[in-house]
């Protein structure tokens, strides 16, 4: 792996742009962690507003922090759009998380002129028992991939 | 097609168990409009708190809508089975919802011993325009799919 | 359900334009069974080449039917472009195809100037045993949502 | 990333397995280049059997290529079980690729007792023009996630 190029937009800025224009939840705490051309990390403190049934993280919290990671870095190579919307996501739930903070870490896989498509994983902070490996708990809770469509020169459509 | 066959939980059911056991942000006021074995639709209000740039709802808002949906859906055929968890979904976001209520119906098509999948296409109630038609605003303004694991005899995971 | 428009090409120029392009495996034999704007009806002939272990129709093979039924519908909309491209898929196997024909239908949901998008559902003639319902086999053996991208005006990809 | 672990197959096994097992079109010369647990790649020579409109390689032959080696991936970490079957696969076509050999990676994700969850990526052996980055054709050409299911002890289905 070589060394990332810089990002196009700086990481206090997109946190800025996102808590002036979405109104969140104010129990959900993120921020970005890392940010580079086509890669970035976002962390969200652990709320008990996040839990479901089996005492584990709801699959909208984590769509929630899936969708925001990979729109940073979307913007880490095309620069501050905030009009940029997500036109697809696959997302997979593959352990339940217990109550802790995530990470997710996004990684943009193709940057089209009117897609951008990347990959995101999250994982959990909290220890990986009983242990680490493909069935354990060691690896992602949740693996997701979308695009996002970059607006046209004038503006609007899918 | 045939008329449906009775839901195995009540509507009102579904909801005092969401409302008991997940602490969803509050400006997310949702009611169940309709729940037939295997078929549901979900009405959310419209809130400020689901916008985002563009003037239109946010993608974690129609995750979120989708997710609860095929989960009614889900339980409808299988019973109050709280366990269920998401296994995977995809989202597609086909039209930029205004800000209005909108309205999720999902349809089982298919309810296995471990995994029930359905579809999912959330509506909006703002007036059609520029008018109906596949270019236009009359159709969803988004489709999901996904699977719930049916949890095993004893319990456990995926 | 009003009646569907008509469809922008016709079923035999959409079959010969596939023939003239796609070297397509010979034992792949199907026809358009249904076209109108923005639905189409596709039917494959069952072939030995088409198993796999467990006596069931390979996911290449369904996937294959699904995107060749996604495009008649997207050129039933935008006319024939055979430049078209998906963009994405998901595709769900519900039930194991016993060796028998399959009919897939695809509805286009949203026909963008950029990106247009179906779901399709794929159905064995095989007679349903044990029987009808969503536990048995009278549903779809496979759902597959995707889009397709509309070429620039120049040309050009994603 | 540490010292993979060996497999559950050898690759020779999975190449006769599935000779042995699935008529897949003769045109379709594909071999195992790695196997490791939870780890495969394989390459496909080029045919011009595979060319769609545009002069790029067809969306089966890569969503064939992917449930391929994603089916390698699963094996090496469950053993040899040729009643696995895909469950749900989500396919994003990022790049055309040109006529040319290609090489799919599949790295797994979680192996649970029911499903096995990979991600796959293709690259195309063609030089990369333009060039490498995320705008050129030095990346992925395709990305796909899915899952297989494991049978459970004495058969059956999803």
């Amino acid at each position: 792996m070589t060394t990332p190029a810089p990002s196009s937009i700086a990481a206090d800025e997109f946190e800025r742009m996102v808590a002036a224009t979405m109104p969140i939840d104010p129990r959900f705490r993120w921020r970005v962690l890392e940010l580079h051309r086509g890669i970035a990390s976002v962390r969200l403190d652990y709320d008990d507003a996040f839990t479901r049934p089996g005492g584990t993280i709801s699959g909208p919290t984590l769509f929630t922090l899936a969708d925001l990671t990979l729109w940073a870095a979307v913007l880490s190579v095309i620069g501050m759009q905030p009009l940029t919307v997500t036109t697809q996501m696959s997302i997979h739930f593959l352990r339940r998380p217990p109550p802790a903070p995530l990470v997710a870490r996004c990684e943009v896989l193709r940057a089209g002129r009117r897609l951008v498509h990347g990959d995101v994983r999250i994982y959990s902070e909290a220890p990986a028992t009983p242990g680490p490996g493909l069935e354990g708990r060691g690896g992602p809770v949740c693996h997701a991939t979308g695009s996002y469509a970059v607006p046209e020169a004038p503006a609007t459509g899918a």
